[in-house]
């Protein structure tokens, strides 16, 4: 998350509309006017067989939708799941299967692919973990598929599957995107899956909610800075991205705070964004490197990326 | 921290003050007349040597003093020490020195002694941690002095050191005090050398303060329930408490920012506490959970046992 | 395993007969003469409902057999499951269920009991952390049922469940059995299960056998220094062990493979032995801090201490 | 280790001499005739300053001293320090000289390349982690010289650095040569060095000797199989590797054992070959996963790797 936060910090910063989110659903949720559309952004949403876990898909069409949402053109899955975070056996099958089914979705038949999957992130870090947490739980096949033959990945109808946990920036001074693309470029697959924590708006979500996407990982918006985005064109090759938040920036959760609490007093909204901005100048700096996270996180990491390690071997193999 | 921590949180719900911290000298700041004195409490500030390193004494010295503070009597000493949570060497070696000499000055001769060394707190969950990762790292004797004999003790100038991680009442059905309990009354120390990480009310506190008690561990304040307190009433014998601020709640944060906002803003001290009280009912649900931590906490944690360890070593062997 | 190791591998070199190993059955088949009686020793053999799981009971009755076998006294079932050190979830829940089941055979009803799990071993030495990986995935209940009371108990039928893993002596400077009996004086369980990894003779055995003993841990033998034995008469109530054997101590592999070589080359048993002895003056210095283990150690010390541990769990609670 | 040592094996056992280590060191100490020359084969040695250091160098000058060797032209330097296991600081730091200054002698000014260094091995099996815990605890640069520009590289003397820990094929899917071909290709270094758990013949090397070599990592030999090699040739960069011996294959164990007790049995040197020979075929199988580690491999491998870190990072900065 590292190097590419920070660029998507930035980015939104500049914005006029300050939601500092990764997650589609919380961005198009912003909009306070629920049922005015905005123009370009489609949002459908289905109950998923009653287990408590709610699918809402957001497409943005077009480029005129791209600029109202920061997002690039492309599908957003969230799959919503309180229960996410413990430790219920069955309910974790449940979340595990409902993902393999959107993934299948998404993607189509993984078996015939070549894939890859990429779990970004720091192995030290807990909340920022699930890349490489997600990569240590695969059924990797591709070494297998070259040692016993095409006849063996036939008869146990394997998807070609490598992985590799990229490390930091911080940690081995090579951004993402230039060890994805040596790897790429030697192994030629059809199709990345990137791994990674993300960072939510509000704590509800955190550990609660899987979103996944075709737009690959674009800090700040779809529109300028693509430097470090990774996405089918950057990488040359199919994008996916699969992401959790797992961390609420320390500044958002306080300004958000705030926000309700001066609407709720009465102010107006031009008092309070002058009120905000003010408050926004002296916190950045105290709060630059604190974020919020929930107490079990150590626990809750372990869960939720065995769960997704547990739907992508599902497509995979069998 | 665990189960002490909320014992903690409801005691100071219950006071009139809410200052949601462990350190003694946050209490004392709180009091914004620096200058004016409070009866029973007394504070003295030093520098150590130009390090950068400061250090503060708070004495609380009687029951009117301690119902100020919400903290039992006895002696607080404060290390502050901005570089205490970063991997330079030799200002680690400086912090851990005076850590040394400080606890050699509360203590008298450490090698004479017979210690237990309790490190309290969740080895899972990263910032509560310190404790068991200065276990961790710790030379203990006691075993060496029952096999080679009050010899090899005196040749070698050796304290009697044991060391336990107790762990948290969620993973062992026991609270800390029945264990250190049973432990001591089968190996008799004579003092108890607790280590647990703190919350701290300030941000910057966090992984750059060390505080040092002779009152042990007490949730709450000195009056009212003691039943956990690990102490020298509770423990029959001589108890110090070492402790680093690793979190701060995350309601605590956004409480101490909508005050100095309010204040800031020009509303009177009244208005801003029913505002505070107003938004305290309302987010205590939603932040129960949650904390804020710095994003290096995993790094920080290995940097500031390791430090803590070697000035306990230091005032046992050699 | 540290201490105990070494006085019961001290123990093993003064007696006549050397089989460096904690299992019983292992001994038991040593005597070439499989179906030659030993007085006071009955084994019986059943096969576990054709899962390729085998279940071996050693029963010693008496002084004499206790002699021969180097044992003290007691009851020694032994749980035979190649696939135990594998990850086939199916295969690992029917080793838990048997597991589960000759626990409830030798103790009878679980949950009408107190209990105290005592995970023994190095967290940091991975063929030695069984006991604390255990301890890690227990479901403890001795503190929810002081807070909620007997009803709550009734109602979720639960064993009032109370775990700690105690450390070696070298982190602590205390023996197990001191810790133990502290924190049994002051919890008063009915029954201490302890866990620890144990040492094999054969290969084959490691990460493949569980034994289950109501004699407890008694390094040496039922003869002679009880010192650190932990069972019913040094810690006062009642105590079961479960083990696994995760490593073969380097010289007793070697001593094994010269006398199967030798033997098969035709040497009589006279200089095999006499070969042996002069074998083992040389080698026992270079080896003594050696030991042979699986290269999948890591992960099979995860997968059999979650089986143990849901073992556990399945005779304690629903 | 994984996969290039099953290579290596293999190739070791198809050649007459059968000595399965890594360390050319080793090999040559095989030749039991200490002083007789072998032809295209330098060996020299040296004391390190008094401190219990040795330093040999081996020098492999052409195809007949590989042939000889089984082990390809180029320079092996062996720092041997029996306290490199141990955590004696001070004595750490004079180990970490000492290697510091052989990779200046073999490499040149390190401060003027750009360097890639990777971790292979396993990070979840303690004695095949060294590769990754050494890049743990490396200071990388390249990404701070991009951003700060060539003169911050000037000023602070950097080597331009950077770091990738590649992990093994059974968790990746990749061989490590195609990851690192590829991240050569985007990155451009001027240098890679390897750092890789080794396997020796004598216990006694484990955890206390240091291989450095010119020539990479050759799995078997400098004829034959080159696919799998990491050197000049493959990688089309300058390739070093930094080695240290953590495991003894159990059979190497077991066979040299037998050899040496038959040899001072006065068996024949004949009689010998063809008694080894019949045990290697019983015992391939059931010893295939085992192997021989040090009772502290897990404190070894933390300090050893904490102690190759500082002297890389110390050719590199300051």
């Amino acid at each position: 998350m590292d190097q590419q936060e920070k660029g998507r910090m930035r980015m939104q910063a500049e914005q006029g509309r300050s939601v500092r989110t990764d997650l589609a659903l919380e961005v198009r949720e912003s909009f306070r006017e629920d049922d005015v559309e905005i123009n370009g952004v489609v949002l459908e949403r289905e109950k998923a067989g009653g287990k408590g876990i709610d699918i809402s898909r957001v497409v943005i069409q077009n480029e005129e939708g791209a600029k109202a949402m920061g997002k690039p053109v492309g599908t957003y899955i969230t799959i919503e799941a309180p229960g996410l975070k413990e430790s219920d056996e069955s309910y974790q099958e449940s979340i595990s299967k409902e993902l393999a089914k959107q993934l299948r979705k998404l993607c189509g038949n993984l078996k015939e692919k070549q894939i890859l999957i990429a779990g970004l992130g720091n192995r030290a870090a807990t909340p920022d973990a699930l890349g490489p947490f997600v990569v240590d739980n695969l059924f990797v096949t591709r070494h297998l598929i070259r040692e016993f033959g095409p006849e063996f990945r036939k008869k146990h109808k394997l998807a070609n599957v490598s992985a590799v946990a990229v490390g930091v920036m911080g940690q081995t001074g090579m951004e993402s995107i230039e060890i994805l693309r040596g790897i790429i470029g030697e192994t030629r697959p059809d199709l990345v899956i990137v791994i990674d924590a993300l960072a939510a708006r509000s704590t509800e979500r955190l550990n609660t909610t899987i979103q996944i996407t075709d737009t690959g990982i674009c800090p700040g918006s779809g529109i300028g800075n693509n430097r470090q985005a990774l996405n089918r064109e950057s990488l040359g090759t199919e994008v996916v991205a699969i992401g959790v938040p797992t961390v609420v920036d320390a500044s958002t959760i306080v300004g958000d705070y705030l926000e309700q609490s001066l609407s709720a007093q009465g102010f107006s909204r031009e008092e309070t964004q002058r009120f905000l901005e003010e408050v926004r100048r002296n916190r950045e700096e105290s709060f630059a490197n604190l974020f919020v996270t929930p107490k079990n996180i150590d626990e809750a990491m372990k869960q939720i990326s065995y769960t997704i390690s547990e739907a992508l071997n599902d497509c995979f193999a069998g």
